[in-house]
């Protein structure tokens, strides 16, 4: 697979320290002529889970043969592997600890490796930061077209993620939220495809908390200004959303808890 | 006009969804060399007032034959038109909501058109992300050399937007707050030009509810440390400030509401 | 010395207003091939101090024959100088406020000039913003490998910044915390080379307020989830932190007055 030069990154880091343009200044002094794009650095602190589905959102609009590296590696320094893997056209560069096992699952092809070949790792590693020393030159290595198998030792049993999918019970579709945008949106674990298999020609019922939504809108902006609304995002997920307001304040709950908030279509 | 191979993204997404790179990886895929500058991903929501005015005040400062794709669009999926304009030796992108009006009013050579040719799209629409969807690929066809008029039709009535100029009434130049900010400076939309004509050779007093600041200063460092003062800011605005403090703290008014408020000059 | 055509930015400047895409628009303007790469936009305002520690701990990552710009410049248009520098293979420009002192007193060879040259700079030169009329610019120029000599006179007395240091007394070596990071560590300004002159081979009590430490941990990982422990960090400066939590928090103190809290090691 040809390389794009793109090199990606999502990690927990902020943006007020040095260390996401130390990682970036190691990619350009082993790869010059790569572009680097940040995903986002703005993860919430050791949320793999976060991590996942943002990259898994995001990675395929890229070019195929780009390189991203995920950094949300609470265990940084532990006994976790570090990894490559080759899947879906891409390359991925991480800790082993579930952050690319919603891509890896679809990627019955995927390759894997343990990342244990020192040469392409920085000359002195230290504990607290392998999102510079190891992960950064790694993507630069492969960027400039190295094989993920010279990297190190293939691995077929990646770590996986927990991540909790919709059940249909006693006739009731169950998902919950995974997530709430920068709009105040609640993205939920139920696909299109989950609504579709379950629903057929129905006009559903979505029922969060209290909140009853009659039927899935096409757009925000078609409905009333202050009402709880139901749409199929830009992901292919549902949604609960209010057009020109923020769903997670309507619903009067603090934004962190919001996530694992069950969501009910009947 | 020559493409600079520049694209500028100026939206309301913030910085910790995936939503701009998405964007960013739609772009890279159809041009790879272009070469993408945030101006900004955090305009209040939905604010087209406050995107209007910084990408105005910006987009100058990049080389002519870029392409700049502004995305505040809180009509996303409604009927409201999207559309591209050449105009002042750049490229625009975005939707006909006013938010490239302070730019085009200015260009009365504009060219613009309403975007309808599909070909230049991704092959999916979604109703809620025109920006990933419909301006990021239509910015990297235009930074290719596309002419604009082969993505549309021509257009003549772009809408326009509601902005508030400064008028003299009863001898009093009269203005508003328009933006605060990140270091607290209130930024007024009466530009050195308006007070160059009101004022002649006069020193004026700035007044702001109760506080009368006397003269106009050169320099922030010039001033009392703990004093209002005003100064013709770096886009030729007036700008209240306070030398190593916070003009909006100091007029003790919650930040969000400081837009709009009336500043008089006599 | 080769250019590496990178310039990267520090500054003050937040991500919320136009003026750091101003900045990137002069440098592409003069210099179309430039990569910009940010450091951070988030310094606390006008923290010179804060700037030139993360300056000087991100810079050397770089490729060799970088420009750094560095604008935390609370004293903008006042009489202090502009300066560019070439010190320890790279390039750097900013005003001489002790912003760029971490880095040129460890460089003896250090080459510094004030910045006088004005065909350099933006033909209008506002007193409020020489980030982007003089040091954008500068910075252009240099990428493109004009000699600083040619921007000005040289100078030999750059103004120091005020850095405490750690020293021993009564048999204690002590420091003082410098930085709280994205992640609530601590960073003192006590180095592994201060710390290993001090203990040789005697395991270390670190003692911060009522808190102490004893030993020196190697991961964060390695530690229990609710325990303060201390480490050396990526960039070689003894840390107090909390695995999976927050050091900072633990502490009990407001994070904007941690700074400048004694750390004592015995």
């Amino acid at each position: 697979m040809d390389r794009s030069g793109i090199i990606t990154f999502l990690t927990d880091f902020g943006l007020s320290d040095a260390y996401t343009a130390m990682m970036k200044g190691v990619v350009l002094s082993i790869n010059r002529n790569a572009d680097i794009i940040d995903i986002t650095h703005n993860i919430r602190f050791g949320s793999v889970y976060q991590g996942a589905g943002i990259l898994k959102d995001a990675y395929s609009y890229f070019p195929e043969g780009t390189v991203h590296v995920a950094v949300v590696d609470p265990g940084v320094g532990s006994s976790r592997r570090l990894i490559a893997a080759k899947a879906a056209g891409h390359f991925f560069v991480g800790p082993d600890n579930g952050i690319l096992w919603p891509i890896i699952k679809d990627a019955p092809e995927a390759e894997m490796v343990e990342l244990t070949e020192k040469r392409f790792f920085l000359p002195d590693i230290t504990s607290t930061f392998h999102g510079r020393d190891i992960f950064a030159p790694v993507a630069a290595h492969i960027s400039l077209g190295i094989e993920i198998s010279r990297l190190g030792h293939p691995i077929t049993d990646p770590e996986k993620l927990i991540m909790p999918l919709p059940y249909i019970k006693d006739g009731i579709l169950k998902g919950e939220i995974i997530r709430v945008d920068n709009f105040g949106n609640l993205i939920t674990n139920i696909t299109l495809a989950d609504l579709s298999s379950f629903l057929g020609d129905k006009t559903p019922v979505i029922q969060i908390g209290e909140y009853k939504i009659s039927g899935i809108s096409d757009t925000y902006s078609g409905n009333d200004k202050d009402k709880l609304m139901a749409l199929i995002n830009s992901s292919n997920h549902l949604e609960i959303a209010v057009n020109l307001g923020r769903a997670s304040e309507y619903i009067g709950m603090v934004t962190d808890q919001i996530p694992g908030t069950c969501v009910e279509v009947y």
